[in-house]
């Protein structure tokens, strides 16, 4: 059954730590197997990726080839429903005009004694995406991973999808096709995060990999970490609704539910000032169960982890927000506006009644890759800037050097650096 | 003895290569251990912390604590000369009046449909900060850690220094002080990571750790990565100097050498346009040698990791510069500004003939936390977006719902999300 708290009952205080550290994912020890996959892929190359390959996901044929070839990716979208690829096309579009207002400028200047001092910014040139197969396969995220890396100017994007007895997902293919992904290989799990970082003769390596996984995945992300840069690892999905008496009620359980769906530990709760608001969405949660495709995942999820807290105050709704550090927090009150400046942490907002989560997992415009698991206390949702680095310049005239020179020449005799300290005096005039 | 190539040598492009993938450091298998010591701080707290830094770093007195007092800070500051407080309170009002221009806009905005979208920025509330004792143990470093932390608005920022035999830095206690540190305490090792990472009665847990350290922190703060946000796992130092005709090969010499000095896998180029510098540069480098406090260390490095590679144009030095993605890059030629455009992968740039870089270690006010080992290819210094996080922000009104809800409810279908397509589909008038 789902939690109930108040926060003015006894035992608020350690029944909501219990919530916060609640563990909503089966932490698999693979790293071993992952270590001894990775290993084979960087001494043998393709061979080793073929082999796994067969050994997990059983190709149909015998024979097969690692690169999906453009025409059976322009055969994937010709199968594609006209609909989808039109939701394809205005989700993409929506995607690229917003990220492409994240892109950095750069900043170089001159400060008062003449140093140039900046920042330059330059696109990661080869950027690898790991796309789930099977059931988890979301054409969707395939554009939130994709759109950034080119909005960035990323001039590689390599793509790896498992295809499980040889099975394509028609839809995920042609949103690559849409996102300018400029290369698809039908491999998975560790062997295909080993090939992105370290290369074979068919796959060229990228330098930073992005893109959820299972526990293989995620564990062979942050073995190859320092190899290539990789985003964060991926938990369970979560949203958090805060809602005032303003709030529909069928209309936040509609939500919990949307999350619910996900299964495999997603979380929804529910933070209100309103205790009358809190019976009737628990009631209305329990009647569109049932309305629902996939109504087991769903009931189970909302059993095992959903959760609806009575606070006193939006005061101390703000304050548990924060330290719950939701992916998702929805604002469901009557003034969102106002309240928006003192949420701290989360992934994304969603302001009002009229702003569901699932309008920005497709066509919002922002991204849907976010942080989860209390990751919004120090990490971001993807972005643009993932997918760059800064540069800094610095240059100094022989003016500028001679005023700096004996502040630098002091901590670097104090740091016992001699060599440091003599590069600077031997450009100075005596 | 250093490598010495030249780019129109038969066998050119397999040395390189060679030089590229060299590796600079004795991987030391300790994840197993930290992983033991991890847990064990996790369980036990601070019991946990004191028993390794007992074990470990061996404090003078049987009674010690694991904070140091204000008291102890400001006697450390007191015992550090003016000359050295004078030239760390330069170096610090250098790189924050820097870092401040970095501090990013939030960007809220409508789109043509009237969807609110945007992106605000927060602090890190909670940042801790890994310092190593001994020799390594850098004021310089503990600048340039804090200050991006402090600039972005951290609320805490936690330093851990181990101090083996209770013998602590003076220096590196006084540029705390001066830089905004919040709290020092005298732990390190894995141990240190845990207890920041996991919290222990003395200790809050943070959410981000920076700062470098060996492979038992290495390896700490790749396991607890996902608890908290880490910074770069940094590597052995290097530089390139990119030189022509107008180079002064004295001043070459001595920038290479001060890189060399760093010792432990530090690593020196030279990449010339022209083969007579390259030749007067290489006997500088050994008549310099014999000047320098640190001699031997910095003659073994220079041995053992240095090259000197002559090119035939400027275009191929760019091209083979980007390639090794260095920390350092210096532009030791006529005109820097007309290359600086072309490098794509390096940490820093350093102009002209005027700029070591070793002001920019110190005073110049960039920072000098930056990428290694090839990583520039992905990865920035440090900087005050890394002590800051992106929250989106989305906002519908029931008209933007609507235009949006179509697309949006297609994919959901799609992906075989129905309680998605519905918290939208519950919200459209009928």
């Amino acid at each position: 059954m789902p939690v109930i708290l108040d926060s003015r009952d006894a035992g608020f205080a350690e029944a909501f730590e219990t919530l916060l550290n609640s563990k909503r994912e089966a932490s698999e020890e693979v790293g071993n197997a992952v270590a001894a996959i990775l290993s084979e892929v960087k001494a043998r190359g393709d061979a080793a990726v073929i082999e796994y390959t067969e050994r997990f996901d059983k190709p149909a044929q015998a024979s097969w080839a690692l690169r999906v070839t453009d025409d059976e990716i322009a055969d994937a979208s010709a199968r594609t429903s006209a609909e989808v690829i039109s939701a394809l096309t205005v989700a993409h579009e929506r995607i690229r005009a917003h990220h492409e207002k994240q892109k950095p400028l750069d900043h170089v200047y001159q400060d008062h004694l003449g140093v140039t001092l900046g920042t330059i910014w330059t696109p990661v040139e080869a950027v690898g995406i790991y796309v789930p197969g099977g059931t988890a396969a979301y054409p969707s995220s395939v554009l939130m991973n994709a759109v950034p890396a080119k909005v960035a100017g990323a001039s590689r994007i390599a793509m790896v999808v498992p295809m499980p007895g040889g099975e394509a997902n028609d839809a995920v293919l042609a949103a690559a096709k849409i996102a300018g992904v400029t290369e698809i290989y039908r491999i998975g799990g560790a062997q295909a995060i080993g090939a992105l970082a370290y290369g074979t003769a068919t796959i060229a390596a990228v330098s930073k990999i992005v893109g959820p996984g299972n526990a293989y995945v995620a564990a062979a992300k942050r073995q190859v970490f320092g190899t290539v840069g990789i985003d964060m690892i991926a938990g369970p999905s979560e949203v958090l609704v805060i809602a005032d008496s303003s709030a529909n009620p069928a209309w936040v359980a509609a939500d919990l539910l949307a999350q619910a769906e996900h299964g495999g530990g997603a979380q929804s709760l529910l933070i209100t000032t309103d205790p009358r608001l809190a019976d009737v969405v628990e009631d209305e949660v329990w009647r569109q169960i049932e309305l629902l495709p996939r109504a087991e995942i769903t009931r189970a999820g909302w059993e095992e982890f959903g959760a609806i807290i009575t606070v006193a105050s939006m005061a101390e709704a703000v304050e548990l927000a924060n330290r719950i550090a939701s992916e998702h927090v929805e604002l469901a009150i009557e003034d969102p506006q106002a309240l928006l400046p003192k949420i701290r942490n989360a992934g994304a907002i969603f302001l009002g009644h009229h702003t569901p989560e699932a309008i920005g997992d497709y066509v919002g415009g922002s991204n849907h890759v976010l942080p989860t698991a209390r990751s919004a206390r120090y990490a971001s949702g993807l972005g643009v800037l993932d997918f760059m680095k800064r540069t800094s310049v610095l240059g100094c005239d022989p003016a500028s050097l001679a005023e700096l020179a004996p502040a630098a020449r002091t901590l670097a005799i104090t740091e016992g650096l001699g060599a440091h300290e003599r590069s600077i005096a031997i450009r100075l005039n005596r």
